[in-house]
């Protein structure tokens, strides 16, 4: 979603997201998050009155709604294609795709906002910490609820979006560091089947 | 481990360590390390040259040789203890329980240090990253030793020692973020399992 679909408040918003995910949120300036959204910096005043934590914040919650909306538009996908290809392992397929095309597509320089933000905030800001944990939920919501809908039983869909939330934040690390999509391509080679295999067996 | 059992220039590596998986590497300034050490700040350009660069890929270093160490100890415990706790599933609640004690001991503001070194140096340093992917390396090799040890054959050993990882390191974002240990408990639930299923029939 390219900045420029967005007014200049939001705009602000999704530049602090992607410099964060790339740079931690240490390295990422409230001058870099202005020049990124072709914003005057005095917009940043006008628009976050609470700073740099202000912006952190927002640009956390923002990645969490993003994310949230990516796996709602994966399902859909999914239920457009039908048939074999609508099973969880799919679902998991798609969202290891996006990843893996946005990280060679940056040359391994994508990251993750909420990951960012919890590493370098959770110990210093209580509200960006708060703020990383909200948007964990929001993503783990429509996970969950999709991998209901793909027929898992409510008492592992839970646990099982969990366990691949976890899995693509750590695959994501290991990825940017290795410059290699190594750890996405275990994921789905183990997960996928393991997923597969949580389906209720009547809806097989 | 405590600091004091090591002389000062280890001290300084570990005092690193440990202030960059607490609070990220952008926020540990050499002063801090200095002082946490309970070193002179002048023994930190004496011993480290390349400055705050040089530190935070030994810390790196560093805190991937503690985490290969781990898994070796975690599989000497399993040995000694038998039966049907050694089994892949045991070596993953031993992994588990390490990082979940230390968690709620630090009142959640353990972290882990290649993980903080990914997410804020990737970008910015190449020999950070390198350190980064190098301690990875260095904890997934004795990983998937272990589960081949335990039966696991080495076609799949390799790849879900790696989810392993990748989920332990997304699991501790998200401890950390939402101060609860739901995350590692989904992974006891779902990957031990999976990973016990993943035992060569002849050796269950």
């Amino acid at each position: 979603m390219p900045a420029s679909e967005h007014g200049p408040r939001e705009r602000l918003v999704v530049s602090a997201a992607q410099l964060i995910r790339r740079d931690g949120v240490g390295a990422t300036g409230m001058r870099d998050v202005a020049e990124h959204a072709n914003a005057p910096r005095g917009s940043l005043q006008h628009y976050f009155p609470g700073g740099k934590e202000q912006l952190v914040n927002e640009a956390v919650g923002w990645a969490g709604r993003y994310a949230a909306r990516r796996v709602t538009r994966h399902l859909d996908a999914l239920d457009a294609l039908g048939g074999q290809e609508r099973r969880p392992s799919g679902l998991l397929a798609a969202m290891v795709r996006q990843w893996t095309v946005e990280l060679t597509a940056t040359d391994y320089t994508f990251g993750c906002t909420i990951a960012a933000v919890t590493i370098d905030c959770a110990e210093s800001s209580a509200p960006a910490r708060v703020a990383a944990a909200t948007a964990f939920a929001g993503w783990q919501a429509p996970l969950t609820a999709a991998l209901g809908e793909l027929c898992i039983p409510a008492a592992r869909a839970s646990s099982l979006a969990t366990l691949v939330i976890s899995s693509l934040e750590g695959a994501l690390l290991i990825a940017r560091a290795e410059q290699s999509v190594r750890a996405f391509e275990a994921m789905n080679a183990e997960l996928g089947p393991l997923l597969d295999a949580a389906v209720a067996p009547q809806s097989r």
